[in-house]
């Protein structure tokens, strides 16, 4: 099994970067809500690749076909099905493919699984591509959240080695989120953001690539989301997020940097705010005990550098069974970080929204 | 719902530190199995408390008792039940935390669920207790793993600030595990361990806590194991590691400090090794698109420092809904990182043999 | 996988006929609920052996041992767990049966399974005992939809070919169900309920068995529970009802009946009841698409014959690949259906609670 | 949730009745398989509707588009998807539905659960067109399980009060369904094939509508597939049948007319048969505790008259709070268990496969 997240919500992503089409069965949305289709435009557009030198000058006409879920508008209550097609692809480039290996890439492991059968074009089912369809449930699941009070934002942490500041996990929110959903670049630093375009450009030059890291806050969630050990809230948004191709790493609030702190540092004093328990600190990142304590959940996630380089690598040749050089043809981005920050809001809109239905949660 | 986890071996965890027992039910476990209960018993002792002075003094009679699921001896195909007797626990320390709950705990979030009606003895279900049935199941996975030349080791990669080396990657393996296993505090560099292990007392004495990072490498693995997108060995693992009460985030492979590489560094090269396939390094961590590579697994994760400890904190009354100083009496660890280690590869040695008994694994 | 059942309530059932304890894991109760402990052992009562000529005169201390899950006697959010210990087992009377496999029973398909591992004593994990965990899960889930205007009462409607007259299915409530839950052999029609203990002892005087169908009803569930398609009640409902050992069919409203109607006399006519809207008839049981209507729910399982007969029977030896006649020793109800009737009810129980958990319930 | 459906192949179907389109996730298919779209065409010829006089004369082109998950004809490990486009669609007869409830149908549960929102038009999802992608699913099931020896057949066993002769349970086998699949109306006696073809004529004639039951054999199934208690062969086949609608009961083997015999009578006797282990009768239905025993699987489903007919019938106005009376428009079947026949087959085809796969199933 592979490409079904959910619970209360589920979604189904299916396609592979050179099918007829992507897309995705989203399966217990409430009924009655209305979408607002320019909205997602506008979220799928921060998304789109094609836009600028960092990202791969393919078009894409990302624009979702619903097919059914929709009664007038409106969900019906039936599953919800959006479909992305396919345009502009060229399979030619990806013949060799099934026998060498891109290093970096699950052409290999994906040999391994499938024994050649699996489609090798673009990166098949494994592409980058399939985050279009994770965007269109994703980003219902933001409007619907949004109606909620509940709002969910990203920005780039860092790319390679320069780091943009860090949200306030105590107070980060809507103004922070406007402003980074309307920005090109989004970071909260500007100054950084332009030495982080610097370096994707030299990487570009050199036939390289850089990773980067992107923060994610959501803020407006009741307390009492989620449940104890394996069904809480870090797993669930871990569990959704590591389904974005290249993420390799997680962490929620203080993190890997909260094991250096001291006990007596890393844990968030309670008070008292208009009779609303608060936390001062927010290390916990919003979730204890793996539930929900009505702070921002804030989490990070590790995204690699891209796989695809234009500089020669090593591989093998899995039917000569000897040592080769190769070059990736075709275009790629040199950074796919930006591109990305829409796809982890869109994940963790699923990951919320899909605890927020959960029948337990008024316990 | 909680505290069930896997597809193929479903583990589901039940008690809470006070109540009567702790334990698990282990469905799907393969039948024909002999656990060998001596080196079950060796390695949940690397588990249990009160053996030195970085671990609670609180005594435990950890040794499991099967209810059900074997029969002579072995696995008879039906569910296994190990249940562990709870002793020595002194509920009267924990009275005051339904009203003032403690920085860092679940106690605040458990109330929101649970509208009071939670055990908040010893933190009832959120205990780190609650790990030794996980051992329970994971000891006897591992058992079950190693039989087919699979296995797994892992050492305390930091303390605090102070960080011990790194499994080589590309070539840890059984020689690693076995020093590991036999050692009080397991680390790669003894005299790392030295300093991490002053460290922590010096925080004891203090009356804080320290955290750390734990590094876990699974060999042997065959490739092709996991799925495409949300059901991809990261999701899995993460899914089960982050139900280990503390863990604030993982990582695999080059992980977060990856992000800071470029493509040429990150991705590994193929070559042949004697008719096989391997990665001249190990940044993809094993994992590349979800799916095994044959390369070890290897993962790190992310402990906060024990929220228990013995300074004056600030939190609140939640009846009078004012400020208030607390202390936090009892026995509690000042670092529960070592004790943790084989918590750690127990939730990695079932996250493994559930995709292992995956149907579709040999497509 | 086998023994776990529910998305909101997860049971998790697990034992063999004479291993040490039998028991139930059951995770996603809502907290805050007292369990009468009292009315439980009643219900518990209800389906217990030894109480007259027709049940096996094996005794069995059923009275459930709650390890955990409950905080004062009150649902605390943790898994609740419950044992039943055994006693007066006599694992000699099953020695042969890995050989020589009883007709009618699991043995033979277990041994296909298992490989020889299974626990054959007393049927194993197969054994009717495995229903006593059922009933205490069951149980609390009745009282808990009690709590909520939901009740649950099961007759029997047949007995061989001696048939209870049914249920007014648009009628039946609380005034039957306290009768019948108050009889010791639970029929509407008690001439018919004389004949039918007259053919249960002639069949065990003759060292055979008699099966039968038991019939369910359940009011006051409000309509829109359950999904269309797959997750409809009829699909939750049959896939426990299924689990109980001996059921081989099951069927809702007019069921296998229904199909001689035709559509004019099979539809149900809505109609206007003090603001309400309800059926004159209720040949729908209660569920159309999948989802309640608001009528009562009304299905009827069928009871194969007790496989355990006294009488010579045709069978083979594994061993030796031979055709053998075989003798069962050991004691048998001739007939189970009567008490089969609590776990009915106990299973409807579960799957109603558990669509009642459902988040999209109030879409 | 709703209409997802498998373990290690899941389906997810999309669609209302008249969406653009209706359609089909299958994810976990093996890889590198080549469906014969010919023969899938004739299986999907076997349900479609407008071939004679007792089918709706409204005309689909049913012939599935695959937009991903395969690749050059095989299946490549992706999701694989089918699109089946709408046409001839005439939504304007549904137009009052959401205040008039068709007795017999899921009209008003929907409105209970979909507060107004769901599409009514044709029976929105709770539309027999939804079987369409069923059939598309199952179809490939049925190609795959054809390659490893196994084979379904179904016929129509009864229609209102006319029965077919059965299945002989234990000799069912290719030349039975070889004969079925090729016949317009699927019986083993064509006499009373012919009485049911004039009952249905004539309960047309009078505005009225039939239902009947569908026997259903798989054959050459390895014994030991399934699992105990809930995740027995009988629950994941009714979990999958319950999905057509219009069912309302499904019995295994002897089923309830099992429950008139004696033990004696509906035990099946092992006996040994060339070395291998068989049964003299198969009242068992080839399945024992949840497990298959090697002999064929057989099943009947119940399936209720149509809910649409032409004679005026009594319902409730909702906004009116009224009794009123009302004739349904439009084009309808008079009997839907001749098209139903395939679906059964498609849905015993998708449980199979999904149980095969099971990682367990050689323990």
């Amino acid at each position: 099994m592979s490409s079904t997240y959910g619970k209360n919500i589920r979604i189904s992503i299916f396609g592979q970067s050179h099918s007829e089409a992507v897309g995705v069965v989203v399966d217990g949305l409430p009924s009655g809500f209305r979408p607002d289709l320019d909205e997602l435009r506008r979220f799928m557009d921060r998304r789109a690749p094609g836009k600028n030198s960092y990202s791969t000058p393919r078009k894409e006409a990302d624009a979702p076909e619903f097919l059914s879920g929709l009664n007038g508008g409106v969900t019906c209550g039936a599953p919800l099905v959006a479909l992305i097609r396919s345009k502009d692809t060229r399979s030619a480039d990806y013949s060799n493919l099934k026998d060498v290996p891109r290093p970096g890439h699950a052409d290999f492991t994906a040999q391994l699984k499938y024994k050649g059968a699996q489609d090798v074009a673009g990166g098949g089912h494994f592409s980058g591509r399939l985050t279009a369809p994770l965007c269109v449930a994703g980003g219902i699941c933001l409007q619907i959240l949004k109606s909620k009070g509940i709002e969910i934002g990203a920005h780039i942490a860092s790319i390679g080695n320069i780091r943009d500041v860090r949200f306030d996990a105590s107070s980060v929110g809507r103004a922070d989120f406007h402003l980074l959903r309307g920005a090109a670049f989004p970071v909260l630093d500007e100054a950084r953001g332009a030495q982080m375009l610097t370096a994707i450009e030299q990487a570009r030059k050199d036939g390289d690539s850089l990773g980067g890291v992107i923060e994610c806050a959501v803020t407006g969630v009741p307390g009492g989301l989620g449940d104890p050990m394996f069904d809480g809230m870090e797993n669930r948004i871990a569990g959704i997020v590591f389904g974005i191709p290249a993420v390799k790493g997680i962490e929620f609030g203080s993190g890997f940097g909260g094991t250096s702190l001291r006990g007596s540092d890393n844990n968030d004093s309670f008070y008292m705010d208009g009779g609303r328990v608060r936390t001062r600190t927010n290390n916990h990142g919003g979730i204890l005990g793996g539930i929900t304590s009505g702070m921002p959940i804030v989490f990070r996630a590790a995204v690699k550098p891209t796989p695809s380089i234009a500089k020669e690598q090593y591989s093998v040749s899995l039917s000569g069974k000897s040592n080769v050089r190769m070059t990736i043809k075709g275009r790629h981005d040199p950074c796919i970080v930006p591109r990305a920050v829409p796809v982890v809001e869109a994940a963790a809109a699923v990951a919320v929204l899909d605890a927020l239905l959960d029948g337990n949660k008024y316990q």
